[in-house]
C-alpha cells in the first residue's frame, strides 16, 4: 500500500499510550521480576491485581496484571491509551458508535471517564484522559534501581493484517515515522505509528495475529540497560533475557529484551528520537536490510520474530503476507 | 497571581520551540566554539551567516548566528518556534492581529512560510511549519563529537513581568509544569512553560528584561555532558564554562553552562522528564528553597542570575518584583 | 627540593593503601550516611565500632569507625597499609627499628600480622598483609547502590613539611606520579605518591598539619558519581557535599567530595589511569595553574584547602612554606 | 592439577603485558579498522610498519602491525611484556639461559633492551623495560574517539596443554586468579593470570594451539563499549563484530568483541577488578557453568572458541583434554 496522508481532521486527541493490561498466574513471582528485577514501583497489589507504574510516572499505572488460573502462558487483557480531556472521550464514543465501531464506556480502578472498543485488527483497547495521581520517584533518588525505568512508552503488536492496522490508527490520527516495506514494492511489512513527540506508541509487524509483540519501558542511559541485565542475572533470572543488549536500525533504540514469568515480553531501552514536524518524513527500510531490526549485523533468532502473547477471546490469523524475516542460515552465520 | 487555567481552545497549534537567532562578532569563533566544542553540525556558513543543528534535528537550523559589528555583547535577533501546519500559521495570523497584535508573514532562508511578532513582554518572536529538510547525523556515529547534543530543547528569559509573559503564552495553549512563588505568595517569580511533550519550551524568570538567559540542548547521557566540559578545557575554552555541572531541583536536569565567545549563555542538559496528560499538576517550589536551582544545595553565582543577552531594539525594564534570589552570604557558604 | 631517585632495593613489599581508622561521635548516623548514602557494605558493627567495605573489597574493612566521645569534629586513629606478605612485615620491622623507628607489632581485630609506626611526619601507620576474607558483591548487581563504590583508592594528607613526607615515603619504595611546585623553583607544594599500579597512594599537600584532607573510593562510572550526589540530596544529605563535581587537572580523576557527620571529607572519583613503567616520568605542575586543582578552571573553595581530620594526639604544625593556593579574590570571579 | 603455589623468589620483575606484534595484509585498511573505527593513536607508519597506541599509554606502541604477503589470514609475530628494569632483564636472562631456555638480546625499534625467548608452549615472546616516550592524549579530551581506548590490558591464547602454560608462568612469578576446571576434577580448562594489579595479562584456554584468541584495550565506560559498536557500524565496519556486548562471570568484564580486516580477534572491555592482596583466592568455575562465559546465559558461538590467529612458525597442536564447551544445541536455545 501506498503511504496514508496523515489525518489532520480528528474530532479527537488521543495524547500517548498509557497502559497494558495483562494475565500472570503467580502475582508474587511477576512483582519479584518487575520491582525487584527492573524496578517498577508498586502502586497497588491484592489477591487479584498488581498495578505498577515508572519513576517518571504520576498517573496510577502502566502496568497492570490480573491474577489468572488459565493453563498456559499469560495472555493481554486489553491496551490502554490517553486522550487529553474527558471532552475528547465523549465526542470519540460518538465517533466510533457513528462509524459503528461498539465504543461504551466502562469502570476501571484508579482511572477517570474510561472508553472501551476494539480497534481495526481485534485489540481490544481502552482510553482514558485522567487517572488517580501521586507524587513519583522522580527526585527520590535512592529508590531508582535495577533498570531505572522512566516511563512506559510503547507497545509492538505482531499483526497478520499490517495495512489494515495502519489505516484504522491512521485514522485516530497516528503519524507514521519509519517501515519496513519488502524490497522494491509497496507491500508494508512494519509500521511504526506515534501520537507523542517521539517514533511510537504502537508498531504493527508482520505475523500471526494480533499478538502483542512487547511492550516497552524507556531509560536515559545506556549504563543503566546494562545494569538491568546484571541484576537480572545476579536475582537468577538470566534465563529471562530474550534478546541481548543491541541497537535497533529502526527507531535507534538501544535495547535488551526479557521475558517475564508469563512469557510476557518487556523491552528496556533508550534513545528514542523526537519526530514533531510535519515535514519529518517517515523513513523506509528495506526488508531485506538487517541492519533494521539490529544495526550491528546480528539477526534475532527466529523466536523473537514468531512467540508473542495472545489476546484474551482474540483468534491469532495467519498473516497475509509471507512473515519469516530471518532464516537459520542467517542466524548461524554467527555460530 | 493565581494559576490560569490552560488554554484549550486555541485555534492553531504551536508545537515546539524551533530556533533562536543570535549575533555574532567573529562567526569563525563562534563556529570554533559550537562545532568543534559541543559537537553541533554546521548547515550553512557565508560572511554574514552561520547555521548549525543538533545531531537529531533534520530541519536546517536550529540556531543561527548573524554577524555584527555592533559594539558591546552579542544580542538576539528572535526567537523561532514551530506551528503544525501553515494552515495553523494563517489561523494564528488572523488571530493576532484581530487582537491587535501586529503579526505578518516575513521572508526567512531555508525556512517555509513564516509569520512574526512581538510576544506579550516585548519579544521579537518567528513561527514556522516546515524548513528545509535533510538526513542528520543519527545513526552516523562517527560523526558525534563534544557534547553529543540530541536537539535543541528550550530557551529561558529573564523578565521583568513574569506574570504578563505567563498570561500571553498561557492564551496561546502553553501550559505550565513547575513554578516558583514568593513563600507563603501568590507572588510568581519563575514560570516554566511548554507545548512539547516535556517540561518546558520556554522559561521566564524574575529580573531586569527581557533578556535571553540561555538556550538549552539536550543529550540523553550524563557521561556526555561531562565529556563537553573536559573537552571545552582540552581545546582552552575552560573559561567558558559559567556554571559548573549540578542538578536542577526544578525540572530535574542535569545540567552545565557556558557563554559562547559573544556571552550568550548555552545549557547542555540531559534528564527532563515528560508532561503530557491533563491531571499532571504544575509543581510549586517555594523561592527560598535552594533546591530548586541546584538540587545539591550550591547557589548559583549571581552572574548567572543576572546576566544574559539583550534582544536587538528591545528596551530591558526593571522587575516589577525584586529580584535577588541568592545573596553573597549564601555563596560564601561554600567559600 | 630535586626528584628523588626511586628506591628499588627495599627489604619489603608494600603493595598499597589498606584502610583508615577514623572515630565517630554516633555509629549509627555514620553508618547511614556510608551505607544507605555512598553504598558501602557494613562489614561489622556493634556498639563500639564499625566496619566498611566497598564492592570489590574481599577483605574485612577498608574503612572502621571507632566510636569517640571527644568533643568536637572526629579525629584519626590510624592510616593503614598492605605489605605482600608476614614475612615482608618481618623484615620491614628489623628496618624501621634498625633506624631507630619505633615499630612494633600489635593486634588488630580480622587483621593478621600488624605492623605499628609512625611515619616521617608524625602520622600513626599500620601495615598488614591478610586481612579475614569474605565473598565480595562484584557480582551480586542488585546490591549495588548509591555511588557503587568499587575499592579504597588514596588518602590526601595536609602536611606542614611536605618535603620530609615526600623523602620518608620514597624511601619506602614510594613512587612520585604527579607533583605541584613553586613556579620556576624546587619548592615542592604537593606530592602524589604511589605503590600500587595507578597515580596515587597517598598525597602530600602544603598546609597545616599532618591532618587527613581526604580519603578517596574509586567508583568505574561518571554517572555513579552523579547518582551518589543525587542520592545523597534526596536523602536531605544534601549539605554534607564539600566540592561539586569536577576534573582534577593533577591525576585526572572526576571527583564529588562529601563531609561525613564527624566533618572527615570522602572523596569519590573515576578516571585514574596507570603508571607502572619506569620510564613513565612525573608529571610537573606550577602551582599557579588552577587547572591543577579543576581542569575546567573554578578553583575550589579556601575551606576545601584548609579544614581537615586531625591525627589523635598529634600536634599540628604550620606548614614551612606559605600555604594558600587560592584567594578570595579567585573564587569571587564566579560569583 | 591442582592449585601450584604462588612463586615468591623470582630474581626478575615482570610488570605487564606490554604489546602485542600482529601481521597485516594492508596497513591502510588496518589503520581505518583501529585509528578511524575503535580511536587508537597512529605513533607510526610506513609502509611495512603501523604502530599505535591507547589514550592513557606514554610508551610508543602497544599494538604493532608488520606488513606481510603471505596468503591467508593475518598471523602473530610476537607477545611483549614489560620488567621493571634493564637490571631485571639481565637477571632474567642468566634465569633463562641457566633454565636452558634460549633467551637472547635483540633489537627493536622505539624499544630499549629487549629480551627474546619462546614460553613452555612455544610462543615468542620478548620482555623490555624502556620504551620511548612521549605525552598521552589523556587529558585532550577533544581527541578521544571510538571506544575511547584507554590502555592495553591482556591477551587470550587457545592452548593444547593449558596446564604446561600455567606452570611455566607461575614460575614467572604470574598469579592465578581465576579459572575454570572440569566439573568435579582438578583438570583445568583455563587460567587467568597476573602481574599487575588486576585480575589477568595472559589467559590460556583449552583448544588447538597455541593460537593468540584475543588481545584487549580497557575503557572506564560501558557507554564508550556500545559507542564503540555504533561507530563501527557508522563506519560499515558491522561485520566485524565477532561477540555481541555481554558481561563474562570470569573476570567480570562488559565486553564487546571484533575481527579486524586479517581476522585478529580484539576485545574492547570495563569492569576489570583488582586483585593485590595474598590472600585474594583464585575464583574456580566450573566448566559447565555457562555463566563462566557470558553471565547473562547466552553461550558464546562455537566460532568464539574455535577461530584464532596462529604464531608465524609456531606448529598448532591438538589440545591434551578434550576442547568444546558450548554445543550447537546450546546456541540454538536462543534461535
Amino acid at each position: 500500500m501506498a503511504l496514508l496522508s496523515p489525518n489532520l481532521d480528528i474530532p479527537f486527541n488521543v495524547t500517548r499510550l498509557s497502559h497494558v493490561v495483562l494475565t500472570s498466574h503467580d502475582l508474587d513471582t511477576t512483582r519479584y521480576f518487575y520491582e525487584t528485577g527492573l524496578g517498577l514501583e508498586v502502586t497497588g497489589h491484592d489477591a487479584n491485581r498488581l498495578c505498577l507504574r515508572a519513576i517518571e510516572e504520576t498517573g496510577h499505572h502502566s502496568l497492570v496484571f490480573e491474577k489468572t488460573d488459565t493453563e498456559g502462558p499469560g495472555s493481554v487483557r486489553r491496551i490502554g491509551y490517553r486522550m487529553y480531556s474527558d471532552d475528547d472521550l465523549k465526542r470519540a464514543n460518538d465517533y466510533f458508535n457513528a462509524r459503528g465501531e461498539a465504543a461504551e464506556f466502562v469502570e476501571r480502578p484508579c482511572q477517570g471517564l474510561t472508553l472501551r472498543l476494539n480497534d481495526g485488527v481485534g485489540i481490544p483497547l481502552e482510553f482514558c484522559a485522567t487517572m488517580e495521581q501521586s507524587d513519583n520517584r522522580m527526585q527520590r533518588f535512592h529508590t531508582h534501581s535495577g533498570g531505572r525505568l522512566a516511563v512506559l512508552d510503547h507497545i509492538q503488536v505482531t499483526c497478520h493484517d499490517v495495512a489494515s492496522a495502519y489505516r484504522w490508527y491512521n485514522d485516530l490520527g497516528f503519524r507514521l515515522t519509519e517501515y519496513t516495506a519488502r524490497d522494491g514494492t509497496d507491500e508494508m511489512w512494519g509500521v511504526w505509528l506515534k501520537r507523542k513527540n517521539n517514533t511510537q506508541d504502537v508498531v504493527f509487524g508482520n505475523g500471526p495475529g494480533p499478538r502483542l509483540h512487547h511492550f516497552a519501558y524507556h531509560t536515559p542511559e545506556i549504563s543503566s540497560i546494562i545494569h538491568a541485565a546484571d541484576v537480572m542475572a545476579s536475582l537468577d533470572l538470566a534465563g529471562s533475557m530474550d534478546r541481548t543488549p543491541g541497537r535497533h536500525g529502526i527507531g535507534n533504540a538501544f535495547f535488551v529484551y526479557f521475558r517475564d514469568p508469563d512469557g510476557h515480553r518487556v523491552e528496556i531501552f533508550s534513545s528514542h528520537y523526537n519526530v514533531i514536524d510535519i515535514d519529518h518524513a517517515p523513513k523506509r527500510w528495506e526488508l531485506t536490510d538487517t541492519r533494521r531490526s539490529q544495526l550491528w549485523g546480528f539477526p534475532a533468532p527466529r523466536k523473537w520474530f514468531f512467540e508473542a502473547s495472545e489476546f484474551d477471546g482474540v483468534e491469532v490469523k495467519e498473516p497475509l503476507v509471507d512473515a519469516s524475516p530471518v532464516t537459520l542460515e542467517d542466524f548461524l552465520e554467527n555460530w
